[in-house]
């Protein structure tokens, strides 16, 4: 089959990749449609050190299950639209994680394109039938493509209470910062952007997301007033966090959404005497996600900045590294 | 009066220092004793870039209350004994965080010893009113003089939901730290200690706290195994933060109790890909503490390194700098 596969530091359009061979209790899927994520580049860039197809962003059609019981089980998948979870557990009754419902971070997981399984930028793909979830039919394959990072800005209310009276600071104008700019004005609270971008932050502003420029005068009276209750730092910035903290009012939230490879040199000192709160956040449940699209609460189409055919994988990496540039999407 | 004085650089023992000079709303309080603190310690090394009378861990009669009506309501503290929150709040109309009962973050606070406020190393203090709370009479001076340090540990589960079935582990065998093994088990949680020094961390031993030496075989079966839910830092070192990231289990938290002066490199990267909450850590709230001295909770005796009289208030720092040295009290 054709794959997009990473290997040695050089990604290449392989046309005789392998087939996935799936395990007992595990779904071949034809991928329909596959986005490009922020951890794609990052990997390209020698991230995490994975080796092997890329893409964690996809909707996809359920060609077949192997296991006659699990068949069985699942065999209304067949046939269907799903998206997937893209961390396979090992389900092992003596994992601490998996035990325990954390099964994101199951220390012998694979992640799809990320870690030990080979990912969505191929003509099929293989996962665990638990990870995947029904697209319902009046969510289109450009709208479900999206659920995997829309889950992960579920993630936020998942881990934080939003109280509908507080007032949130996405800072960051990029994929991730524009899909916090749909979800989080669900929770009721009051929603600003800081980014450098007008253009982008314009789309926010659709949502009802008040937009200011980074160095603006506006961005300095929000360090002087301090009345944020929490921060989502998706800038892909290593200064991130500390513009956060300048910003984040006493006892209030930073989430972290970008996985930055750099290290960071951070004055730990405003984190204690404000009593600041840092939390780490990751992947996120599909089900809210899936719902939010399906009543049409999200809007995803206006990020969309290109289609490429998977034989043009590598001008759509290309075209996505380019500043300015939103989601990309490749067919396959 | 006599005080201990740091200025410009010089820490120094006043004889004829003035008197303070109460406001309205403030009691004149006689301290009788004051303990030495780590904040002490690192506001010589230029922290906070504080001047005036250093010490804010202390217990005193109160002398006088300065305006009527505020002396009526509160005459029943006239020639009692008792201790202070040391962040003396604006409670202006117009503060978002006094407003919002969060005076210990008022931006306008004066603090203790700390910001803007003469501290307790001297025969008189002033606080307002509202700071000062009754020792009861079955918790004598030596138990007294803890109660700021201990408030500050009863802020741990005033943030965090420390279930009964957590694993916690303290990180340092210092002062903080022996606090610390002293409040967190009455959570019901099981408490572990990773320090350096065997016989501190007998102290700990004795509250049923197990200590593991850091380094050892045990220290790396915690990071192989990545089972404790919250790490709390009290270790004084830079490297303090890292050393919880590799211990600290998928979505657990790591509490930042020590304020270090020194900017720390930390790669973010662990903390969003296990998801964990840091969360800073300062002032706590003052009743809880007292209430377990009461109740006998609380065993503050074992931690007393040695006493000074003001007099020899510069031994007295001298001494509590060296290693291995617990707390240092000085009587006024």
């Amino acid at each position: 089959m054709r794959a997009l596969v990473f290997r040695d530091g050089n990604l290449t359009l392989d046309r005789e990749y392998p087939m996935p061979a799936p395990r007992e209790g595990e779904a071949l899927i034809r991928v329909l449609l596959a986005g490009i994520c922020n951890t794609d580049l990052e990997i390209v860039c020698g991230y995490m050190g994975f080796q092997g197809v890329l893409g964690h962003e996809f909707v996809g059609v359920v060609e077949e299950i192997y296991g006659d019981v699990v068949k069985d089980h699942y065999s209304h998948l067949l046939g269907q639209r799903v998206v997937g979870d893209i961390n396979a557990a090992c389900y092992r009754p003596d994992c601490y994680y998996c035990q325990r419902s954390m099964t994101t971070h199951c220390p012998n997981r694979t992640t799809l394109g990320i870690v030990g399984r080979d990912g969505a930028f191929a003509e099929y793909l293989t996962l665990p039938v638990e990870n995947l979830h029904l697209v319902p039919e009046n969510v289109g394959d450009e709208q479900a493509v999206f659920v995997e990072p829309l889950a992960a800005n579920f993630e936020i209310p998942e881990q934080v209470h939003l109280k509908p009276t507080d007032s949130v600071l996405i800072l960051g104008d990029g994929k991730m910062g524009q899909l916090a700019a749909q979800v989080l004005p669900l929770s009721g609270c009051e929603v600003l952007m800081l980014g450098k971008h007008q253009d982008k932050m314009l789309l926010a502003e659709k949502c009802g997301v008040h937009s200011i420029l980074l160095g603006s005068a506006e961005h300095s009276a929000l360090e002087r007033e301090r009345r944020i209750a929490m921060v989502v730092e998706c800038s892909g910035s290593s200064q991130g966090l500390e513009t956060a903290l300048r910003i984040v009012r006493p006892r209030g939230t930073i989430i972290l959404k970008s996985t930055v490879a750099a290290n960071s040199t951070i004055n730990l000192a405003p984190i204690i005497v404000d009593e600041i709160r840092v939390q780490g956040s990751r992947c996120g449940p599909f089900a809210p996600a899936l719902q939010a699209l399906s009543q049409q609460f999200i809007d995803v189409q206006s990020l969309i900045s290109a289609h490429y055919p998977l034989d043009e994988a590598l001008a759509a990496f290309q075209y996505a590294e380019q500043k300015g540039v939103l989601k990309v999407l490749m067919r396959l």
